[in-house]
């Protein structure tokens, strides 16, 4: 039996993973980054197949990762994690540099950044994980705290206001079923709203994939509201 | 080039990684778990090669995961991690469960633990990265936080105790390169004493595979001390 609420004491940082070059490019949000090895460093990341990124990482054979520090606004995770770059030009109005790789970088909310050449790529069935390693990395902003994955949900739950993005994710569903009567939920994407009282299911018993009907975005990114 | 400062900024947790049978098994303490598919759920970890459990996640394909909470004790660590299971027996002493799947699961100091079946292994190099299907997991105490690697750091940082079991992982080197003039360092595992004084090299200038010329234990599990 799996218990999904024990995957909640995983604990993740929180990372915008970027590919491309100075012509074409993209980003996305990712909590999925990690050093697999020190001698020499190699760093891991996943990447949802349907991700507009994974071309250009599997097309430069490069990527690089910006780590969010704790005060992160919610505009980046809007901009990066809510929507595709399919139709959305993520880079414009954001400050993104070219690394020494050639790589974009974004530089917004940012405290450190990495550059790696692709080593190997590993089928996990629905995601991709790209094991690069290490070529480069700065040091951006010494003094601020990286934001973890757990202090993001926890802040949005304290401040409680009513449109909060809590991030979500794509690897687990967040909302939790502690819920009494019917509430309500909106897509950030799209800003469809789920209205428990007008549908014989409550939103926290839709399965979990379940995707907004009006966007295709999952379940994940719907937030409460009043 | 490589600011290995920056790697210090991207997040983990800490946990307990096991492997084995009823009749023999072994454990050791890992920063490297994370969720990396949601459908269906799957969870990869890194483990070094000369690392004494490999064997038992090879021979078994599985491991468990246990999650280390916060106010964990220093013995956890001194006991899974600072030793090798080669000439101590990990278990003896501590409280370990026996799973669905029959994986030995480490108790103490857990707050959540996951059963996995082994479904890749990716050569990394000094590193194996097992990648595990998860069939079972479990929330043992929901009201505590987990441990992140920088909570272990910082929490020994500012109680500076005289021997302070600052916890590094293998992963990479954390001694930080700020001292001014000679100091000491002893090595958690054996106790040797390695001070500035009377080598021509500082600690800190050991180069990362430095090992201890008494137990052979890697420099990243010295402490400095007064």
């Amino acid at each position: 039996m799996i218990n999904f609420e024990a995957l909640y004491k995983l604990s993740y940082g929180m990372y915008v993973v970027s590919s491309g070059d100075h012509k074409s490019g993209n980003a996305y949000i990712s909590n999925t980054v990690f050093q697999v090895t020190s001698n020499p460093p190699q760093i891991a990341t996943c990447c949802h197949k349907d991700n507009y990124t994974i071309g250009f990482i599997q097309q430069t054979k490069a990527f690089a990762v910006s780590v969010l520090h704790e005060h992160s606004s919610s505009d980046i995770f809007k901009r990066l994690g809510y929507k595709s770059g399919r139709d959305f030009k993520k880079f414009e109005g954001i400050h993104v540099k070219y690394g020494v790789s050639g790589l974009p970088i974004v530089l917004d909310d940012a405290i450190a950044c990495f550059e790696c050449e692709l080593v190997q790529s590993i089928d996990l069935g629905s995601h991709m994980m790209f094991i690069g390693q290490l070529i480069h990395s700065e040091l951006l902003e010494e003094a601020s705290e990286p934001m973890t994955y757990a202090y993001y949900r926890d802040v949005k739950k304290a401040a409680a206001p009513k449109k909060a993005p809590t991030y979500q994710a794509y690897i687990g569903p967040m909302v939790e079923p502690d819920t009494k009567g019917p509430k309500r939920y909106q897509c950030l994407a799209c800003d469809y709203i789920y209205d428990d009282a007008e549908h014989d299911l409550l939103f926290v018993d839709l399965p979990y994939d379940w995707e907004c009907p009006d966007c295709g975005s999952p379940k994940s990114i719907f937030v409460e509201i009043q």
